[in-house]
This record gives structure tokens, sequence and C-alpha cells, in this order.
């Protein structure tokens, strides 16, 4: 659990960077060398192997080495916890703003209850 | 667009901390006093008070003083922008293993063609 909430905060500071999002932009299009996934980014490629080695420790993107080739790829299912624990905190603010409402409905049936009555009464 | 990346960049950051994730944990079930939601925390209210304006400042969290006491609530639009912004980047990779997919299957029907042929010319 302690491992698990460590993850999500790895991957929620990961994706805290323009950079670092737009590295996972192009990588959900498939995989890249480093070298290609770097080209576009205008900083020196120390700055850039900071920013992906970030992604990699957060277990959202993984590399392997191929003779000089280093490439990259995206670990979809990384990026799935983040996206759900987000949507479970919205699944229970709907939930609540649903009662709320449904609440809000029955105080007012039971004040339109309330005026028919008295109207009755007069 | 820099100030709604740099917002994005804000969420992501405020969301990357298990305290600031429990605080929105609890603010999805309803507004709440300072001193309420501090009080699970064991921690001094000063460093509570850090991780409060960390989501202040992200938009997740917005307060408002009456008398002497400050309540917060959640802003769950703010939660949705970044909620979006990870199922965007899901629905690319999702497009691209698809294509892969029936990249797959057509290679996999012309090779099978292939063999019918070369069965049919032996």
């Amino acid at each position: 659990m302690a491992n698990q909430s460590g993850q999500l905060s790895d991957v929620f500071y990961a994706l805290a960077d323009p950079t670092r999002r737009a590295i996972v932009g192009a990588l959900v299009r498939g995989p890249e060398s480093v070298s290609a996934l770097a080209a576009p980014f205008p900083m020196a490629l120390p700055s850039f192997m900071k920013h992906l080695s970030v992604l990699e420790r957060s277990g959202v993107v993984r590399s392997s080495k191929a003779g000089r080739v280093r490439t990259c790829e995206l670990v979809p299912r990384t990026l799935t916890q983040a996206e759900r624990w987000i949507a479970q905190q919205r699944a229970t603010w709907e939930a609540r703003s649903e009662r709320m409402a449904r609440f809000v409905e029955t105080l007012h049936a039971q004040e339109t209850d309330g005026e028919r009555k008295d109207r009755a009464r007069r």
C-alpha cells in the first residue's frame, strides 16, 4: 500500500512538467529512440536525460538498449493507475452531489406538501 | 495555452504527495473547516497549511473565511482537467494499438492467402 502510494506520487510528479508530458505525448504514438525523442526539445541532452530518468523511475516509461541505440516505450498501465485515482475521487464527489440534490428535492417536496396542507386548513 | 499547461503542472504536482491526496480524498466528501481537515494528520499545523496552500495554488482546493473559521472545498473541474489529459494520452495509445492489431491481422491474412496460393500451385 505504501509502495503503491509512493508510485502514485512518482507518477503525478513525473507528469508535473511540460517537457515530461510532451515526452509522454510522443511515446503514446509508439516507441522511439532516445535521440529521435530528444530531437524536438530545445535543451541540452543531459537536461533531457534527467527528465527521461524521472519518467523511468516513476514507471511511466521504460527503455532498453540494442547495440548503441536506447529505445523508450510507454508503460500505459502506470498512467492508468493515476487516471483511476482521479476517477475514484470524481465518483465519490458525484455520488455526494447526487445525494445533495436528492436531499434538496426532498426538502422542496416536504415544503410544497406543507404549504398544500396549510392552504387546505385555511 | 502556456497558462493551461502551467496549471496542469501545478495540479499534477499537488497530487504528487500522499498527504495532499488524502486532503483531496477528504474534500470529495464535502467542504471542511481547516481544523477538522487537519485533525487526522499526524503533523504540525504549519506543515499541514503548506500542503493546503500547494493545493490552493493549483486550483484543486479553494477556501473562504467566515468569522474565525476557514472552510476548504474541492474544485472538481480542476481535477477533471488532469484526468482528461491522461485520458487523451490513453485514447491515442489505444488507437495506435488497434492500428497495430489490424496491421498484424492484415499481414497474417496475406501470409495465409500466399500459402494457399502456394499449395494450389504445387
